[in-house]
């Protein structure tokens, strides 16, 4: 499993992702999730994926593929001029990926199925955030709910149903969503540190905030021991019911 | 869906279960899901039901029957020895009705998906509490994890990881375990209000704390609203990342 989430707030956007992967539970490793693409000046793209390792790969490998120009495709991730051609040129990478493994994947009882996250801005756009599918279909993020998250998500939306703001500053974002990941950590083994984050502020065009956070960062363990011991105090604040 | 919990406490029993049933997103109603058994100064027996309704009342009826004696079965609910023995009653309920009914619902492409938690106390043992599958097998709580989930469980474990301790109040479980409610029922339209809940203390062989939490009970109402302000403060208290 994984968890994934992004915002798409005034400031900006918040990309986080964790890095286990496993097959079964006894094959487990570190493996990057959050992919980064900048073109100084002028766009940055930020991808996340969840699902089979080898279909995510794949994608990743074909859209640089087309950017050194191996591939048969004229637009890439560096030259399309808008956020929704990227998220179809992922959508594509997914189909090509399909075609050439799918059938393979479904002899051997393996599904196809992956999801991705992108997510970034280029220039005379303002920042966009997308969900792609398994089928190379997507959608964009709204404004009435400014966060996407993929693969196992419950555990970490109660915190963000409540918290998130479309005025929240980054720095705030980062924290809600490490608060996120920590409630997930807590209860789904599937999901494993060390973090990606990566923070980008509108119009920056720059990648300067991308940062991992790993097990014994500093910050992260006062977060996560500050709000279990508020929680247990807010909890304990509160009447208990009285029979 | 469906969204219950249970606690087996060092002062008692804790049950709760919510009212919702739904056939696809446009058929909802409201169904008891949490069932109660008592034999004065004898026995008090909770049973709580996820998964097919068909199934879970055919369960029900048929441990019902066996008791009024129209069934073959000699040992009942109301004359088993142990809670083990329960377990294993509504364990073989369990199967009978997938002998009954399990062949069609496969030609007709349904799951015979069933999960239930039962818990009581009979005299001469101590309180016990069990999870019992589809297969009428089953599990007995432990006191490492006191607790067990049904149903959509995700969004309201966090809450139970953090909190849960044997020797709390009957009163304060149930706080903590509306609040696990609280945060399904802001994520999940599957699980819905009312909330049956059942407060069991050890050796009282009483039922007398089983009471239904309708949507404007003003505990709960007050209960939610302090919780999310609580969180809010909680969360604006922490420092935020500084990048």
């Amino acid at each position: 499993m994984t968890y994934c989430v992004a915002l798409k707030l005034d400031r900006g956007l918040v990309f986080a992702a964790d890095t286990r992967t496993n097959a079964g539970l006894d094959n487990v490793a570190v493996f990057k999730k959050l992919h980064v693409w900048e073109k100084a000046d002028d766009r940055v793209i930020t991808l996340l994926s969840a699902g089979n390792l080898a279909v995510t790969q794949a994608v990743v490998s074909l859209l640089s593929e087309h950017m050194s120009g191996t591939g048969e495709n004229k637009t890439t991730l560096m030259n399309a001029e808008t956020m929704f051609q990227v998220a179809r040129l992922v959508g594509s990478a997914v189909r090509q990926v399909k075609d050439i493994d799918g059938e393979a994947l479904a002899a051997n009882a393996d599904n196809f199925f992956v999801t991705f996250i992108m997510g970034g801005q280029i220039k005379g756009e303002e920042p966009r955030l997308f969900q792609i599918y398994a089928a190379g279909n997507f959608i964009e993020v709204s404004d009435d709910t400014p966060f996407l998250q993929i693969g196992e998500h419950k555990y970490g939306k109660p915190i963000l149903d409540r918290v998130t703001r479309a005025d929240m500053r980054l720095g705030e974002a980062a924290k809600m969503v490490l608060l996120s990941f920590d409630s997930t950590l807590r209860s789904n083994l599937s999901v494993g540190m060390p973090i990606d984050l990566m923070l980008y502020t509108k119009d920056s065009f720059s990648t300067d905030r991308h940062m991992r956070i790993e097990q014994n960062d500093a910050y992260f363990r006062k977060l996560s021991d500050g709000w279990s011991q508020k929680l247990r105090e807010a909890f304990s604040d509160l009447d208990e019911l009285d029979v």
